[in-house]
């Protein structure tokens, strides 16, 4: 039997090349030696985003389209919707029961979270709680490996205690330790030189972008900004273009002789930001390709997640009947 | 269509006098009048019971015999079990999104019961949430009327505000406000003269006692330690005697000339304790005798339950549709 993966994405928005670097990409690459489970996790977005549940809805079908789109295949990981499987609910809800509050308080991802968000004193409680929520869905799949970048450590953390205290509490072996797996490129910059490319910065490039939207976002690129003629010396660190490049351009020794000239002097962002047009269309094409293909069969894509959520259901009803038979509330 | 009330149980243990005083006793009286959803909250139990779920478990027939006992009338009224009820862990989920953090620290009851239980540092997540779970219960079943002491007022002001926020925010009037609803008598004091009658303090008068019980916890009775010889006068006030006849003696004049009486001296504890074991002997015997009958047919108790939960689930199930199409979420 091929090792379990449980990932996927809230859907608050359609997915970017962040995403794609950060995850989408890793996921292709597994897809074949890996049983994935690709969760749309829009239960999990309503806990913040509860007063506009129709952003939630429409992006559910928006990422399964991203899905589609960069190669993910229904055929060899099964695609779904969390809350459509009641069962991730129930198990949830025991599992607060083996999680203190304090314990909740303590994680970092949350307190970074509501720091960002502002949240202060108005924290919803299902906010709270949805690392609770995240290892029910982790425990529901009995993942092995859970794809996840550092700021995520400290839900795989919870979901290894929550499955520990269950199997101590229940005295069955229920569940087993879940590992995390670090991606292999770490983060991508927005267009805007921003850390973090994320819809909401407005720095980001979608995996349905149109090549007109490409070249107008690779041109608004953050460079050097006191690269002013073409002959100054450019610094590469923190220009974004040859972030960009470095990731996606084939060729790396053509883009190491780049910088190079670009540090001697002599090489405009014009050309730079022309050949990082070309290296991202060339990479997008295909992918928006297939996102419109399956944009113009909604049907088709429904089924899909209809099939998918189905058979995920069938495994988190297994799981959840071997909890309610340890803890012996299987009236 | 008669009003609709939802009432119940922790199954923590089989139920007393306090309960029945508390509320079975009205629940008897109100059953022709209004539609009894009559919920064995195991779910809720296990909330602070999850290390013990064999409590819980074995307590849900306890409890089912018992209001059978008192006289309610599965015809009349529907039994139900929490945890066979998903579609209530799903609405506990999405009203979490709607209560902050804060918001659940204020709930006084939560407050004393976490002082009470000694729980500190080591609140369960589940625990602190319940009154959203409780929320869901009395919202899923769109319950006029909720039967409770003073101390579950702020339970029912959680619930209306939930009400009040879903129906504010999706826009639409799913939920109407739930009013409580205080019994006529309050709290019965235990044996031992503490303020509460409580299976854990280990002072209290079973609905499944037999007479030999009866007697000796009569025996035990707290009266008034001053009161040594027959003919000293002796007080009433604090004397559990003296309030249990007052609660169940049918004849009411006649406890106010034994108070008198006692007052004045020459009335002795014995003869008191010999009335007052008679008194609910009348009482319990018939319901002893209902309680024997049903816990010899368990396969009849447990058809009630099975028929009263599919029953409650078709209710719960209709608000939880509701509740998801108003939200949007009904893919």
């Amino acid at each position: 039997m091929k090792p379990i993966i449980l990932t996927g994405d809230r859907p608050t928005g359609p997915l970017h090349l962040g995403h794609y670097v950060g995850s989408l990409q890793n996921r292709v690459k597994l897809q074949p030696n890996y049983q994935q489970y690709l969760i749309i996790a829009d239960s999990q977005a309503l806990t913040d985003n509860y007063d506009n549940p129709g952003l939630v809805r429409d992006n559910v079908m928006q990422v399964a389209l991203d899905y589609l789109a960069v190669g993910l295949d229904p055929k060899e990981s099964t695609f779904f919707i969390q809350s459509q499987i009641p069962e991730l609910y129930e198990l949830t809800c025991y599992f607060l029961n083996l999680v203190s509050v304090a314990r909740l308080e303590r994680n970092p991802t949350i307190k970074d979270e509501v720091r960002q968000k502002n949240m202060k004193d108005a924290i919803p409680a299902g906010f709270f709680c949805y690392p609770v929520s995240q290892a029910a869905d982790i425990l529901a799949f009995k993942a092995d490996l859970v794809p996840a970048g550092e700021d995520q450590n400290p839900m795989i953390e919870q979901t290894n205690e929550i499955a520990k205290r269950f199997n101590f509490l229940y005295k069955q072996d229920v569940f087993k330790e879940v590992k995390s797996m670090v991606g292999s490129v770490g983060r991508l910059p927005g267009i805007d030189g921003k850390a973090k490319m994320s819809k909401s910065l407005g720095n980001a490039i979608f995996i349905g972008d149109s090549a007109d939207e490409i070249t107008r976002k690779v041109r608004l690129m953050y460079t050097d900004p006191n690269h002013l003629k073409v002959s100054d010396p450019g610094t590469v660190e923190g220009n974004v273009v040859f972030d960009f490049l470095t990731i996606f351009d084939p060729n790396k020794a053509e883009v190491e002789e780049l910088k190079a000239h670009y540090r001697r002097g002599g090489l405009g962002d014009g050309v730079l930001k022309k050949r990082l047009t070309d290296v991202l269309e060339n990479m997008i094409a295909p992918m928006r390709q297939r996102r419109e293909q399956y944009q113009n069969d909604p049907e088709y894509v429904r089924e899909i997640l209809r099939v998918g959520t189905a058979n995920a259901r069938q495994v988190a009803a297994q799981t959840l009947s071997e909890v309610k038979s340890a803890m012996g509330i299987n009236y």
